[in-house]
């Protein structure tokens, strides 16, 4: 018994119906404005349909059952596939992009990376605009629940800590998956809904708070202007701030708020490391931009917070050109581009559990060295970390430093320079957006790269976004056999 | 009973005054030519012997016992007061360095490192040279010594794999320690003189060959000129390349490749994969560089394989400005950076048995995944690593990556720029000698960095030369308790 194709290509199939269906309000908005290229979502949904339908229909069966491996399968089709038909509207649009460029814009979306190939948003019809922060929405609810309900049976790089069987035991959050992902999915559309209305309030149109409440909701950074954030008032930045913050905190915890446990985010490991942690990066960032540059207290503390905020929740909106701050503000946010939120929220990156469960490996060791023969357990959130899932976790961020160096060794074969494909790598990877320097930094843009670097860059954001051991498995000649 | 500093600092003082003899030779030199340079080295001597002395018989005793403790406390004193000491002769010469400068200088020597605040190298006074080398060779010895008789019974960063109880079983090397120590030496000056006179053979002066030789054998990359090794003929830069992979094997196999077992080199796993890995390098690299800029194939071949063992070896001399190639070398530069050839040579970085270990570690991960009940193990050079000892591995790996990035950080925030910072940690934490960019690359210096950062160097320097986690034990508080 070899891999099954069936059940993977069947909910594939479902996926894009789903998409198709994700295509009619930017469809409608063009012909609500006049705009011919309704056509364009008219034309692409009926294409992503024919064949989603064509895959549902040829293999549908009686038993519907996942393997492992037919679970990662599933997981790398999926995403791949839609990204696929996700870029149609792209291919056919008045932007014209090529299909290198298009998939490109699609992966980014879906993977809530937010780099963009794009330019001159501001003037764009509305449609293909909507069309970009809807594929970021969807992209980010995806992430979530596969987050919660498959990566961790998958056993990804430590994913294996947050199994629900588990996790029931001390805390009895939900007996089911797909009461998860219903409750998961309320509280991602009322967030996301408070958020546009925040944007209003702080003066933005009903489009482009529309379109930036999902775009902040799912840390994917995609803006309707050039100028990202910076378009809009400070009010609005702050409140962009806070939005971000709430992507990038574990879901299931607000399910628990609001079913009374309204301890239950501050309690979680994840949330307090990453609160703390972004606290104290900004804290030492803005006093010393306060000394060595000065300005006004409230816009350096603003561009601060915004940026590091924006990068480590690895959404990558921008307000200030940090490129052009100086080589301390550089190399910190290259190391930011890494760090990641919390699991279990849109947010890519390494994730806080694992730096916390670095952190207590590390200090194990440490310990050893004086005492070579005491037993030492690691502890995180109350429970043993078994030595195998220590291993896992150490072993993601082991691979994730080696993909990003595959990656920009990648790049800089297609000829881009040190620091373009370095923090490209990160940046694609970790599903941030922006890199650094003047071609892919804050005010940058990954129009001019070459087509192979886009090619590279798709599949990165990919692995990143699957916890690259979900893709990789695949080549592992193994998972094919028997 | 705390720890005890008694018998650390006896056996400081007998380093030290081992130190202050070794000063006699750059003092014979500037006296043969004349040059009143020659009493710094008298007066620096003089100053060790005394302090060497005065340690010696304030702290000898019967019991000469060292616990896991003053084990560590040994090698952090012992190579920081050395540095200390052997900074006085670049102190007081017509150098006029200050003494962080000074110091700087000192532990780039002992540590193998070979960056340098001098320059004009060409005009200066034998003695001061003859020191510099002088520092590099002992330091190699000193490093090989200590990884084969110490280190592993600290079990620091996995080199636990490599003690010898373990290995005696299997191959029944040599029974004794000392016995080791001076069949090393024996070996060490052997391949010295074999390399001068090579040197020789090439075309350099009698003065150049023997401090190119002991400057190449302890994969140090301090040169009596400030064009290094560019500054010779084609075929000294091939005799250069022979014997830093020289330098770079583990000088154990050297032994028993002299006691009969001529295959002993080539069985053991460390030396394949370095050679293996180099040649892999190389010949992409020389490939590409044909391609997109041409030039005369021997050229071309000699400055990417000289360059490239340059790094990987962690000698640091150059024969070519690599810094001005492509971005693609940059990048595959900044990499080799980190690598490191064989533990229980004088090379520095991470080392290839941790880059075999990390890769069968993440072998088992992927295996794990679609098998996720079968218990796999991790056999290393024909033995079974034990799950502590792989973790030890990981920790290791990952504790280096943090190493540079904090180092990188402090850099920065002395005003490093973005490459400078990063290549500089990187430089310095594996001991290899030029960085990357304008400052510190293959054709730079880094007498122009501000105090601070040199300060921090220094200590990045012995950290990596001390496999990171010897040192850091002595921030532990744990560890001057009980």
């Amino acid at each position: 018994m070899g891999v099954s194709f069936r059940v993977p290509l069947y909910i594939v199939g479902l996926l894009l119906l789903a998409l198709a269906v994700a295509m009619v309000p930017s469809a409608a908005v063009d012909a609500v404005v006049g705009n011919p290229e309704w056509r364009v979502f008219a034309v692409s949904a009926g294409l992503t349909m024919f064949v989603g339908a064509a895959l549902v229909m040829t293999n549908r069966g009686s038993e519907m059952r996942l393997g492992i491996r037919e679970g990662f399968l599933l997981t790398v089709l999926g995403w791949t596939v839609v990204a696929a038909f996700a870029a149609l509207p792209f291919l056919f649009s008045d932007a014209k992009l090529e299909y290198a460029d298009a998939f490109f814009e699609a992966v980014s979306g879906l993977t809530t990376t937010g780099s963009t190939v794009l330019t001159g948003l501001d003037t764009r019809p509305p449609g293909i605009l909507l069309w970009r922060s809807l594929l970021e929405w969807i992209g980010g609810i995806g992430i979530i629940v596969m987050a919660i309900a498959l990566l961790p049976f998958l056993s990804v790089g430590g994913m294996q800590l947050f199994r629900t069987e588990s996790s029931d035991r001390s805390e009895k959050v939900l007996p089911r998956a797909t009461d998860i992902a219903v409750a998961i999915g309320k509280v991602y559309v009322g967030l996301t809904a408070l958020c546009a209305l925040a944007y209003l309030a702080a003066g933005l149109t009903v489009f482009e708070a529309v379109n930036h409440a999902m775009t902040t909701l799912s840390t994917g950074g995609f803006s309707t202007s050039d100028d990202s954030m910076a378009k809009f008032t400070p009010l609005a930045q702050w409140v962009s701030v806070v939005f971000m913050i709430a992507g990038g905190l574990p879901f299931v915890r607000y399910i628990q708020a609001l079913r009374g446990d309204a301890g239950s985010l501050w309690r979680d490991p994840q949330v307090r490391l990453f609160l703390t942690f972004v606290a104290a990066v900004i804290a030492t960032m803005a006093v010393q931009r306060l000394v060595t540059t000065g300005g006004p207290p409230e816009r350096v503390l603003r561009e601060v917070a915004f940026n590091v905020i924006s990068v480590v929740t690895t959404t990558g909106y921008a307000n200030a050109d940090y490129n052009a701050w100086d080589g301390f503000a550089k190399v910190v946010f290259l190391l930011l581009i890494f760090f990641g939120a919390c699991s279990g929220s849109t947010s890519g990156g390494i994730k806080m559990f694992r730096f916390e469960i670095m952190g207590r490996a590390f200090a194990n060791q440490m310990a050893r060295l004086t005492q070579p023969h005491a037993v030492r357990l690691l502890i995180y959130d109350g429970r043993r970390v078994s030595d195998d899932d220590a291993r896992s976790v150490l072993a993601f961020w082991a691979t994730y430093v080696a993909t990003v160096v595959v990656v920009a060794l990648a790049l800089a074969a297609f000829g881009l320079d040190f620091e373009t494909a370095i923090s490209g790598a990160a940046t694609a990877v970790s599903n941030v957006g922006p890199g650094l320097g003047p071609v892919i930094g804050p005010v940058g843009n990954f129009a001019t790269i070459p087509d192979g670097a886009k090619w590279v860059l798709s599949f990165a954001m990919l692995l990143g976004r699957l916890e690259l051991f979900t893709i990789l498995v695949l080549f592992l000649p193994r998972f094919w056999r028997d």
